[in-house]
């Protein structure tokens, strides 16, 4: 593999070759429903606490991504994995029974395309194979971030709905499948701060950062967004989604409008099931990658994604405390 | 770079070409003083909060060590670093104006380890040159993890003190110094759960972990602990070194302690700057190893080191829900 400008290009394109998606009931009610590969009604998972019941999620979307790719975890050299928890506890409990050697990421949001970006480079630079996974949970996350669920506190339209899901992909050097879905390129973005601090309004602080992210790789690549059959972004929303048509107009002038979805945007029916802006958490991307989109990849729907995964950089703590809200966003150029 | 077992070895070993450690005054009253590149006698750092704080010493570490490397942030392909906070925000607040790509770690205190492991292995890859780094404050961490810090409570034996330390170093393909650090192996460790729930003993809950690292790396590289001047362990302290010996030999026959020594026994004098245990937090492996350990190879004082760093994998929810508290150790070989 090699750099060229702020992104890294795959002579040997590492591929994926098993994944899945998995979700909660609310989820599996929305228009996605027939391509997660499991829904638990139960959001409980069985467990006792919302928290582990996240870890039970992203545990069994691991498993059927192994599975899907016809390996056990100790053909697997790195297992590449963050949440929105605390300390990354989703991750920590779903992975420790695994006896996988863990690499433990944060990118909030962002963390399905940081997975696979540096799971690709690894592969690309000697492991033969590894997973990448992130999940969320909205009672994990809605507790923890904002109140308690037993207040029931009113949402304004920007604010976005934390999906309960969990996405997980497993990348190896190759693959015998002939539809097998290639890694071509990965670019790592920077931290970008536009000095949002309306912590309902994250699709406003993750705006800015998808369009330097999307540029870049544009830049560096040679191509634009027609080029891909689909640019998709991770957890923007309605909201966010509008934001980043007119960042990257206004900047660079450049027009993903007509090419562009967000999984966001495509998990839920907006119109129905009152998610206001869409959905957001790590699981959003996750699960909505990991099983839908590779699966219309597979039978050849789509040729060519370019997925940006988008992350709001904030605590309960900096919030509080005035901060402002940064951004960061991740792209990676996946190819049938 | 090529995997064998659990390891992961360079033919081309990546180098170190700058490193800073950077401390509080607490720690600039320890035995290893001379050695910090920097002390700050204001653990504000003149910032509004400890958080802000933990942020601006990390960002002070990581343009030191880049400073020392002789190179700029436009010349670096990723920042890799993670932190203690709450969705690691002492990283994001730390990065966001350095405009560099930014890889999201999360290891708990064994992230300089994770980081310079990760790093190694880009490079190893095909990137030209990176940045590791982590953080802590013993203020920020306190609050979050324990008390207030006005509620002065009382610490068992066992408990350990974080330290207000970050640390930071540069890895490249090649250096024209002849006397530069070489990573040439690292082993990333798997999670380790062996049922502590004592929060006020994380050295318990790290040791096993250390063990299965040391073991696997040594068994992988065909080592024995006396091929190495030193085995560095990051902050399993007093309590926790204790246990690894233990460990170490019952189930492996493994003897260290005669070359062993622990960041958070050496960061302060144990006897009169009431400890407790030792130093803990990302900061205490991260500001010892990229100061006082790195110069005393460059000298010629060590010349081969296994540096181990250990993580608790906690937060204070998974704690208050009576849950157990994974471990993880990541190991590198450095050497002159």
């Amino acid at each position: 593999m090699h750099k060229k400008g702020k992104t890294m290009f795959f002579e040997n394109p590492p591929v994926i070759t098993g994944h899945a998606g998995v979700v909660g009931k609310k989820e599996g009610e929305g228009p996605l429903a027939k391509d997660f590969d499991a829904i638990f009604e139960d959001t409980t998972m069985g467990q006792q606490s919302y928290e582990l019941a996240e870890s039970a999620m992203l545990h069994d979307a691991i498993i059927r991504a192994l599975s899907n790719a016809s390996r056990s975890p100790s053909e697997v050299d790195y297992v590449l994995s963050g949440d929105l928890l605390d300390q990354c506890m989703g991750s920590a409990f779903a992975l420790k029974d695994l006896d996988i050697a863990s690499i433990g990421l944060f990118g909030a949001c962002s963390t399905m395309a940081l997975s696979l970006s540096v799971g690709s480079m690894l592969v690309g630079g000697g492991a033969e194979c590894v997973v990448a996974g992130t999940s969320s949970h909205f009672c994990s996350s809605e507790r923890q971030f904002r109140f308690p669920l037993e207040y029931g506190g009113q949402r304004p339209p920007s604010a976005q709905w934390t999906v309960t899901g969990a996405g997980s992909a497993v990348i190896e050097k190759q693959s015998s499948k002939e539809n097998a879905i290639k890694v071509k390129a990965v670019t790592i973005g920077k931290i970008t701060d536009y000095g949002i601090t309306d912590a309902n309004n994250m699709g406003a602080a993750m705006a800015p950062a998808a369009a330097g992210t999307i540029y870049d790789f544009l830049n560096d690549t040679g191509t634009k967004p027609g080029d891909f059959d689909l640019v998709l972004t991770g957890d923007l929303g309605f909201t966010g989604s509008k934001l980043l048509y007119e960042v990257l107009k206004k900047e660079h002038s450049i027009d993903v409008s007509s090419n562009h979805r967000d999984c966001g945007m495509m998990i839920y029916d907006l119109k129905k099931q009152d998610v206001n802006s869409g959905g957001s958490g790590c699981g959003c991307s996750g699960s909505v990658l990991c099983s839908h989109i590779m699966k219309q990849m597979e039978q050849g729907r789509l040729k060519r994604v370019l997925f940006v995964a988008t992350g709001a950089l904030m605590s309960p703590t900096s919030s509080k405390q005035g901060n402002s809200i940064p951004g960061i966003a991740h792209a990676v150029w996946l190819e049938v």
